[in-house]
């Protein structure tokens, strides 16, 4: 059900598909649908929580696998992240449309724009993102490796801007944005003055 | 006409405004307005297009500003845009909503995903951002602040996507993802292997 719904969503967007769109792609009786959900913004919901449900836990996985001591570089850590969101884009979309995903992605954030009740959504998963990402920036600015004058937050958040960056890349310009991202990355915090 | 549009697009997104929306808006007959458009998808084109050029303006002034010797730290050229995108949105939204203009710029992204013209016309402007920005990496290669081995244009589309991922926190999140991107960008560019 919510694959189908995904397909139709990531083809034309939340607010040109329909219901009836929906069954079609399904092909499941309304009946069926509406048994779990009551409506169309109930599906987006449930479709858009799920995505970002996907994004979350490849930050927190990446998070938690980084070892103490010896730190690895940021960028690989980061590296990390933008290949598991990859190989969710890749799950989620079949094999035939890589850009399938992130462009799903992209309408949940332009739902959200318009959503009140989305939008808390995403910022409650996002405020446990950051606050599980602080931590471990925290350990590199111990590590002297990371300057301690910029609170560990605002270090995450630009971190999360480069993921958030990558998902618009990918979806609307090319499939080489991974790449293209971990080097420039590990051009940046590798920086001379 | 386009300021009307904005504000209806900006509240409700490209679907779920009609053009008599648009035109209640603006207070405009609808002879009026299919003089200059014919119909939603040209509005929207027209609009998308004006945001894009805004964002891509911001990006090629910071980057024709920066002096060639003595090279300026790349987070505060980076700071520059963010601040001439904040500066674009203010006068764009009016003094009442400041996430009004990037939440606009979500809506684009989101029908570019599903438009291909949009997304050709788009794409057309990153490329030449790209080119502009290329130069300016090179320098920092050149002076050997940034390693050589990297690809300029990866890096730059590493730093593009923070002024994206910048415009998706401002749209979503809260008002401080200016200088929370712009300080962690400091930390990220002066970190010690």
């Amino acid at each position: 059900m919510l694959d189908g719904a995904r397909r139709s969503f990531t083809r034309n967007g939340f607010h040109a598909t329909s219901m009836q769109d929906v069954l079609t792609e399904t092909g499941l009786s309304a009946g069926a649908v509406y048994r779990y959900f009551r409506g169309k913004d109930e599906l987006i919901e449930a479709v858009a929580s799920e995505a970002f449900a996907d994004v979350s836990a490849a930050f927190e996985t990446a998070a938690h696998g980084a070892p103490l001591r010896p730190l690895r570089p940021l960028h690989e850590v980061l590296t990390e992240v933008l290949d598991a969101v990859l190989r969710k884009l890749a799950e989620k979309a079949g094999a035939t449309d890589p850009q399938a995903f992130p462009r799903l992605v992209i309408q949940v954030w332009g739902e959200a724009a318009r959503n009140e009740p989305l939008r808390r959504t995403l910022n409650d998963g996002y405020s446990r993102m950051r606050g599980i990402w602080g931590k471990l920036i925290e350990d590199y600015q111990k590590a002297g490796q990371l300057r301690a004058d910029v609170p560990p937050d605002r270090i995450v958040r630009t971190l999360l801007a480069v993921i958030q960056g990558f998902i618009i890349q990918r979806a609307l310009f090319d499939e080489g944005a991974g790449e293209a991202i971990s080097d420039g990355l590990r051009a940046l915090t590798t920086m001379q003055a």
